[in-house]
């Protein structure tokens, strides 16, 4: 190996030193550990007979992947209505046989008759569509918003992606024009927005989310983190807020949106707003930032044909059919609206995308059918709410169960799950086990995670990952796995782990 | 507007200058304006009784996009086999119904079992995969390779993707570490490669291909063209090559493949063969960069337990759905296997593409089924075959049909198609009209372009936008488009072109 490695193009040395310097637990170390448990048991049920744990060597006999909010992978299944659609389109020859699909296979009229249209549309799945979309769909999408918060949305203002991440990939490419821009970034943030940015070699500018006040946001911390960005000549950007939170299931209280808006406002700063989990929210209501922003410039008209204070700002608002109940992470769907933008600017985004040529067009159609479901009265509407219901039920009763969970163990902290997928826990780890971590080279979250997968086989990823404040350690679960026994598991391991270092 | 621009945080003049420097003439202005022309005549066609052109204003009743390799666009019809296994995935609930299934429509129990052992090594497809792509589909491409290189594959070298493109994008990211780096790339080119340099800020290095020799691969030229380069202080990482070629259509000779080999053995450089049109080759044979470096490397053993002097060759090799006989663009499915890569930066290339989490799963599995078809036999096999070798056939008419008119034109020259899905045709423009085309601000092939969309409604790709010796106009054109009637309507346009600015 040394000897042709001398001899190579590329060595850890020479390659892109800021892909090097990126970042991403949530596919890191541990997940990859997981993947290698879930494949031995895997392997060992494929010899059957059904064997005891015991035969793997390992101390469980299932691996519970809560790293990462992928719900299929867990069991939950697809939505029929959108399934049956995506069926036709891939073999649209099924739709010379309505009577089999209405008699023998449980079809309704509406999905065949949206699989039809879908086709009309988009012609074939298998060609390429327009780099932004189809069309219809992005004309769907705009109703959707318009539904939602009561304005208007124009279509050409959508642009597909293949999940949020593409979209946030290609806006931050946009934006990041030099080393010495930054943009402001939640901590803890979902750990795209850093990576991206060190791929971009630009500067990540933190400011603290509050967990006092369940993780919502707070001016006094942006700004101070705002001004010392400045102070550091960095050329802000943009702000990026999650809402509903990743990782930290909060949801944001309208007067936290209008606050960053305005903020925004007055510093000529892009809204980069996430919002992938607005549907996944327990308490409250969500407020999108397109609403409260289009409520900002109603309300504060220019005078004299002056512009009013508002209508200037820029707002990129992200979703994406990976999360919510639709959960189809699989199939990379999503969707930017892009507000405000400079028309020169946009033709750049529209450049940029068209060198990937175009989103996956199933998953575009998987989207179409996310901001367009079954309304009441249609013949899948039925299944498709008890189904829709169901997931949102059994989202909580799981987030409520970890929730009551993690309150009663020794050494944690948390606060009431709000929205999205995840529970972002504070844990007090001993000083004894702190050591034990520091002899394996590990942050003690990290440390603490590693053990909590060998013990019990379930994955979590640790605060370091997503950021927190100096001397405070967290890890970030998922309430995806189906039941609530594997809860048992970690109030199991948690109260080992504390006597063993006690 | 304006009293708003100067109050936003992007304009075109602080944006990322990379991204504004690339250039993507596949999908620019030309595409943009058949776009229009489709939708109008579309929008015409729907307020229907169906309307003579007249009505349209425009001079012709369709609009034909020869500008991209979009073959179900342009009715192709995708293979039944494929989009079988496909609808079952989307919709798995439909392997309860075999009876209905293989009875009533069409379905073979081959396609069924397929879909049943994907489901089985996937689980749902709405769930992330792994960032490589699913196991099993990585060994499929495994035993793929190998039976087309007789060598063996590692399936550990195979990273799914989310077409070629992105494997191209994430190779480059991980290439290009600072603006000093540079590829070798083939003039003309697909231009993936210059925009996405471009975006990166490295350098590009043209080598022109020899279009006396029927575009094929001059390692004069190349060698000139590395010379060039490192007395400019370029840091030259590694060498393009497109075969089959895009634009070119040509097929490489095994001699010249071998010479690119040898020529990146001795100089370190990383081999990126795009061979995305393996399977669209009408003259000779296609030869896989794999296997002639396995070759190289089984005749040039090391002596002395030294290592043989190709040992130590980087290779990226890399494929897509979206062409050859598949045709299944929209779907983006790809991958890539890469031979004696540094396992310290295939490391940091999982990580680079764990960012964006997984490639389409749908897609990965259209890409399990390409490389792992209908055998003689299966009970899909007659009507796979069939499909098969009439799109093939369908092709290979198509091009000698345009090869054919090209051949007759005045002030054309083209070389025979050899392989790929493109013609590139030298077209001589008369003064008058480079007077014309210089008035109006655009390049003489450019011009060229346009007034062929403006007459006849056909859409193709300038030279310009592939790049090609000075002095030199060319233009693009795929032959997907079905029938061969279009291929009058160039003829008749390239007269009157003429006799237009004679």
């Amino acid at each position: 190996m040394s000897s042709t490695a001398s001899k190579k193009s590329l060595n850890i040395n020479n390659i892109n030193p800021h892909v090097k310097e990126a970042k991403y637990a949530v596919r890191g170390e541990l997940a990859i550990k997981s993947e290698e448990y879930r494949a031995k048991l895997r392997k060992l049920k494929q010899e059957g007979p059904p064997t005891p744990p015991t035969d793997s060597g390992l101390p469980f006999d299932t691996v519970i992947s809560a790293n990462i909010g992928n719900p299929q992978q867990l069991d939950q299944k697809p939505i029929t209505f959108f399934r049956q659609v995506l069926s036709l389109l891939e073999y649209p020859n099924l739709l010379d046989h309505d009577d089999v699909l209405l008699q023998h296979l449980d079809y309704k009229q509406d999905a065949v008759d949206r699989a039809r249209w879908l086709i009309k549309e988009i012609g074939s799945v298998g060609a390429y569509s327009q780099s932004t979309g189809v069309p219809a769909i992005r004309e769907s999408v705009a109703k959707y918003i318009e539904r939602r918060d009561g304005f208007p949305a124009d279509p050409s203002n959508i642009y597909l992606s293949a999940g949020a991440s593409s979209g946030v990939n290609t806006l931050m490419n946009v934006m990041c024009a030099n080393e010495k821009v930054g943009i402001l970034i939640p901590i803890p943030q979902y750990p795209l927005y850093t990576a991206t940015l060190s791929v971009l070699n630009a500067r990540c500018c933190p400011y603290y989310l509050d967990e006092a006040s369940g993780w919502g946001t707070d001016m006094e911390t942006i700004k101070k983190s705002y001004e010392d960005a400045k102070a550091n000549g960095t050329d802000v950007r943009a702000i990026v807020v999650i809402n509903p939170g990743n990782p930290t299931g909060a949801s944001l209280p309208r007067s936290d949106i209008e606050s960053i808006i305005k903020f925004a406002a007055e510093n000529q700063l892009v809204v980069m707003a996430d919002e992938v989990y607005q549907t996944n929210v327990f308490i409250g209501e969500f407020f999108s930032f397109k609403k409260v922003l289009r409520e900002l410039q109603r309300d504060n008209p220019g005078k004299d044909g002056q512009e009013g204070p508002y209508d200037h700002v820029e707002l990129a608002s992200l979703h994406s059919i990976s999360k919510g109940m639709v959960g189809e992470c699989g199939h990379r769907g999503g969707y930017f609206e892009l507000i405000g933008f400079d028309k020169e600017v946009t033709e750049q985004i529209y450049k940029f995308i068209s060198i990937m040529l175009c989103p996956p067009v199933i998953g575009q159609c998987a989207v179409e059918m996310m901001v367009n479901p079954p309304k009441e009265g249609d013949p899948s509407w039925e299944l498709y709410h008890k189904e829709y219901t169901g997931i949102a039920e059994g989202l909580k009763t799981r987030a409520t169960a970890l929730y009551k969970a993690f309150k009663e163990m020794e050494g944690v902290e948390i606060s009431e799950p709000q929205g999205s997928m995840y529970l972002f826990p504070t844990i007090h780890i001993p000083e004894k086990a702190q050591k034990a971590a520091e002899e394996k080279g590990k942050k003690p979250d990290e440390f603490y995670c590693l053990e909590l997968l060998d013990a019990t086989g379930i994955c979590v990823v640790p605060g370091s990952g997503f950021g927190q404040k100096p001397g405070t350690l967290h890890f970030r679960t998922t309430f995806l796995a189906p039941g609530t026994d594997w809860v048992g598991r970690i109030t199991k391991f948690h109260k080992e782990f504390l006597d063993q270092y006690r």
